[in-house]
């Protein structure tokens, strides 16, 4: 019989007390064995997200979820590691361009994604816009295509981190999803098990992320930088601007084609701009810090390898984007400038339109999504086009164009501009 | 589909918010029909313990569990109603002499009971030491009983308040159990859906009470209080004294053999004492001001209404107690007075000795328990006995004697005496 027995663990940290390793270590082994229940790990992970965790107990939980499965060995790879995670915002397809460009600039990117749930959208569904490419590799193929491409995005594989897995649908289902330490660890443990030598994190603040003011932003940057030190992964953290969405798309097809034309060399300059920021933090990380990785755009290496990294999935990097058959294009009813675009309302009128999903088990739209014609700062006239709603069925442009009519607000006077990138954790 | 979902209702108790009558009614109502998971409800609850309930969600909450199945109508019932509820103790046997001595006064006792778990008893494990005896009634049984002779102890009908059974069985695995707007709400959703008239509460307060200090207990006692009072149950509570276990034996059939002693005219001091205390409670709540229980048990009419009512569920009032195969007899080895019996640790002793049940599916020894032949005042000299251990079998006592062993202490002085019925609340 063990020691530990889940009412005390929960009680324990209830009370507001500081679990001992021994109680994690049983808990998330429990858990993940089904030893403990759903509804006790529930009531667990409410106290922690009411009492919080301390550094150390952050650090022994995140453990003992890495623990729970499998750690890569990339050292077969003999080029230097170094990942990137992003919290998630809207327009978020910085993953897209940034990993064949870091690949191109001589450092291996073991980029293991997410799909989309609510108003932000995923990788694999973006990517999953392009004819024949697959999300789902076995770990030789993974190591493989690391080694041999430099450059890999695809799904976590079923032996990493379980736990997490086990626990983060639970938390989607019980309203824990907020709770610092365990989105840290959550993040962390996969992170960690995928065997990156460094990690870049873009921890997103603004209506369209996760974490709305930048106190929080900075506290979970903070948590997970040391959680990533501990473990011997070179990490940095930016905390990014996400009250606007990234680039001119939201969607899937649209952000892989926008994706494109920044590998082309063009793209909006925000995109192109974090991007590169992230790029070099990535690259300095690896211990590549003279790598230029602009001179890569310019000379067409990152997209050799973005078509490189596409075909080695069984993707067709020359396959056109599939069309809408439904696209609504909103004009300006005034003169002015373009002040506000909700990164949240547009978030969610994508969603609307087809592109994100409200379960997991929900199919995405491939070419729903939304079009900026114009962003925040940009000058516009009557009867210019501000954006346009893209969907494969009619019924879904009305419920979206409620949501982007309150997402843009134009103005008399240019708004004042913010910068993307907040403030550098390391 | 509902306005409400499970998520939104955790989410905002998570924040500190106030839940709204219809959150309330649908989250009750759609945990009880499997709708909202077990995994949801203890996240919950687990909220609600942190974050408190205001009157009006726990009055809801109440009407809520009450409204999720039957409730009595005891019309039929020519005389008035009153039920008594312990919030339990060790020791606590008062409901056994009470419900016959409160019946020979001329109110009629609806008393629903539980069973034991941990170190407290539960009264119908201790009625069960009665051959014969039986604690499941149909609803016809028990109001024909009610009316016929005026007493009723048994199991309360799985149709009275479904959801509290459900949401107690899910608190108890998920360390929610200590939620004071849960425990009130438990306690009075079924004792209104009971459908007596008035109800005294027996609130606990000591070591070996589930509050540990009064001012829980005072908490506790005025929210239910007020509960009764929204529902039209005419409730007054005792705060009571659970730092001693009540009378000279824990156990089941020991406990049965005490109770007698007190119908009969003797018993100890402090098990007369509450009984009378909780009696002209109840009578003065039912309309019986004038009623003189302390007649009754001097003139047999409580002894006989106990004989009637034991009968009436099959049982034998005449049979003998089975006795223990193993006791084990504990002599002071200190002259003075006994300072203190700890309720806690003698609870505890009684369950390691086969009283009490670790979980709910175990049987319980009818013949185990302890049996005090001082209590803290009286005076004692070396190798005169203190207690001892009653068990089925003789392996249950090492562990046993260790806790009695902490719970018993000798000093020089005379301890300073407290006060039983420590506060009233009306």
């Amino acid at each position: 019989m063990s020691a530990f027995t889940a009412v005390d663990v929960i009680r324990a940290k209830r009370d507001g007390g500081v679990l001992s390793d021994g109680q994690i270590d049983w808990m998330v082994d429990a858990y993940t064995k089904g030893l403990v229940a759903d509804e006790q790990m529930s009531a667990l992970a409410m106290a922690i997200l009411l009492r919080g965790m301390t550094g150390p107990e952050i650090a022994r939980w995140t453990a003992a979820m890495i623990a729970s499965g499998e750690r890569l060995d990339l050292s077969p790879v003999s080029r230097p590691t170094v990942d990137k995670h992003s919290t998630g915002g809207v327009g978020d397809k910085i993953t897209l361009p940034l990993t064949p460009l870091v690949a191109a600039c001589g450092a291996a990117v073991p980029q293991l994604s997410g799909r989309g749930l609510g108003h932000t959208g995923g990788t694999l569904d973006k990517l999953e816009s392009i004819p024949g490419w697959r999300a789902a590799l076995s770990n030789d193929e993974f190591i493989a295509q690391l080694r041999d491409v430099g450059a890999v995005i695809c799904a976590a594989g079923a032996g990493l981190a379980p736990a997490d897995r086990k626990l983060y649908a639970l938390r989607d289902v019980t309203g824990t999803v907020e709770a610092i330490p365990l989105i840290a660890s959550s993040i962390m443990s996969k992170k960690i098990a995928e065997g990156t030598g460094a990690l870049v994190l873009d921890v997103k603040v603004g209506s369209g992320a996760f974490m709305k003011n930048v106190d929080d932003a900075r506290e979970l940057a903070r948590t997970m930088v040391e959680l990533g030190k501990a473990h011997d992964v070179r990490t940095v953290a930016l905390l990014t601007d996400m009250s606007t969405p990234l680039g001119l798309t939201v969607g899937n097809a649209v952000e892989v084609t926008e994706s494109v034309e920044v590998l082309a060399g063009g793209g909006p300059a925000d995109v192109v701009e974090l991007t590169l920021a992230l790029a070099r933090e990535m690259l300095t990380a690896a211990g590549l810090p003279d790598a230029d990785p602009e001179a890569a755009l310019r000379d067409g290496r990152a997209m050799d390898a973005w078509r490189s990294m596409i075909r080695a999935q069984g993707g067709d990097p020359d396959a056109p984007m599939p069309a809408a058959n439904e696209v609504e294009v909103v004009c300006a009813t005034d003169d002015g400038y373009v002040a506000e675009v909700d990164a949240y309302a547009i978030g969610v009128a994508a969603w609307r339109l087809g592109a994100g999903r409200a379960r997991k088990e929900d199919p995405v739209s491939i070419p729903a999504g939304v079009v900026l014609h114009k962003r925040p700062g940009d000058r516009v006239r009557v009867g210019e086009p501000l954006y346009e709603l893209r969907a494969e069925h009619a019924e879904r442009i009305p419920a979206a164009l409620a949501e982007a009519e309150r997402a843009v607000r134009i103005a008399p006077d240019a708004p004042t501009t913010t910068p993307l990138v907040i403030e550098r954790i390391g």
